[in-house]
């Protein structure tokens, strides 16, 4: 992810996160700093990078996609706060730095990812779209971060782990559980940019594909990478006896799948009325990304 | 709260709530299960109340409230299910019942209060209000909910316990860890029932005292009640060296301020140019209550 033409809105999702996040120097400061640990952590940023060159595709400007770019990592941000908490993946480490409950305490780090979600749809509601399209995008953020999103995804994962599973199951915990999250960030980006159905219909074809591209390669990578590469400990899942898709169709198979699954964002983009560039870059990045 | 008057709007709550929930035997069932023993659990429902009165004060119907006083108890649920987490409170019961994470686990607790809450804007995003009214009670519901309210109050809180504690900053941590969304539902019933300027202010007035007033009760009971009128346990402020009105003013004073927010509550509701009856009724119970 280090392709010099996404410096520009990485340092724009930045900023804009820096600036939404409550002042640590205020009271409660633990809260504030936790809150601002687990989010200003070098994170690739991937789904405000998607927001912003969804809706460049569309002719959006910037300034226009900073609400929903921000919003959308403050719920991935929350999430992944949660997940590494003992009761759940139990992770000591995360880009190379301690996990919020770590560096704080479990009970700051529950309260600081609850406090980000409600900061997510706070952002959100003051976005500079017209209210109509601005409800949309937050029905559209509260549907992909809830049960049918996110936390469903996450539950199946929970329920998935140590047991066996079919891959059409596989495919529906992914698609739930990192999917809706990267899904709705191209549909934020397509709403900002007031695409139409059938823009809209292409991008919800790449934005599939993209996800479970996603969630392959991060599979591929924790057999393949290391802990200095990955900023997180390698080999977890095995280790955990997670559902994997190397475990589940051997790591040919699953790179197969992800080659088919590059091949349909490509056709999806070329379907797609507009300058997709950076989209398509994006993709590239998905498939071949090491880290 | 036994008065008759409220049955229907707690009828009412209940039956929303219910709705709005996802279908216990659809997957992931184990999710869906917590959500659901954390909300259907006999709640007072005083948020909703305060919804409903606030609307009905200002000539709103009840059918355009549902969605409202659904998602500010969804939020006070989820809050509550987090707040029961051995990591917090260590609450093993709740209204009488095992409390989520001991009826199912941690991580599932953890997740269902994730969801509740995102599921509490993707309730109140389909509102039947205009979409601008709606933007600005989403706007307000975040907000109550997040560092500048509930989870703000939550991490004083978790500061406090165990240290020494000023009145006012006592005040603060209670104004925001519960009034903040008691002020919310109040503000809500406003913006659904079109309230002026003038009587935003009077009801912004009652919900400030009836916000603290609630606290001072809280504390009161925790001293004076039992286990099995209360629903949970007895006595566990003290246990936990909790900050309390009655630990720091005494119990007599603490009933004087009680007697003090029940007169302010009073004028504010005289101010008010509309039907206030039944917030002048939920003001008495939260003075008068047993449990």
């Amino acid at each position: 992810m280090a392709e010099p033409e996404f410096a520009p809105w990485r340092a724009r999702a930045e900023a804009s996160l820096a600036r939404v996040l409550p002042d640590p120097a205020a009271s409660p400061q633990r809260l504030h700093a936790a809150m601002r640990h687990g989010v200003l952590n070098g994170g690739k940023r991937m789904r405000p990078l998607l927001v912003y060159a969804t809706g460049a595709a569309l002719g959006a400007p910037d300034a226009a996609l900073d609400a929903a770019a921000t919003a959308v990592e403050l719920i991935h941000c929350y999430s992944l706060i949660h997940d590494d908490l003992p009761a759940m993946d139990d992770d000591a480490l995360r880009r190379g730095q301690p996990t919020v409950h770590v560096a704080f305490d479990e009970a700051t780090a529950i309260l600081a990812g609850d406090a980000l979600q409600a900061l997510a749809f706070d952002t959100l509601a003051a976005a500079p779209q017209p209210p109509e399209c601005r409800i949309a995008m937050l029905a559209e953020l509260a549907r992909a971060s809830g049960v049918a999103g996110m936390c469903g995804g996450q539950a199946l994962d929970i329920d998935a782990t140590g047991n066996a599973i079919a891959l059409a199951d596989l495919e529906r915990l992914h698609s739930l559980k990192t999917g809706a999250l990267l899904r709705c960030a191209v549909r934020l980006g397509a709403l900002a940019g007031n695409a139409n159905r059938g823009q809209s219909a292409q991008l919800d074809r790449y934005a599939e594909a993209l996800g479970l591209a996603f969630q392959i390669r991060d599979d591929l990578l924790d057999i393949e990478g290391d802990a200095a590469s990955l900023g997180k400990t390698a080999g977890k899942d095995a280790a955990q006896a997670k559902a994997t898709f190397p475990a589940l169709l051997g790591v040919e198979a699953s790179r197969a799948r992800l080659a088919e699954l590059s091949a349909a964002m490509r056709t999806a983009l070329e379907a797609l009325d507009a300058d997709t560039r950076a989209l398509e870059a994006l993709a590239r990045q998905v498939v071949e990304r090491t880290h």
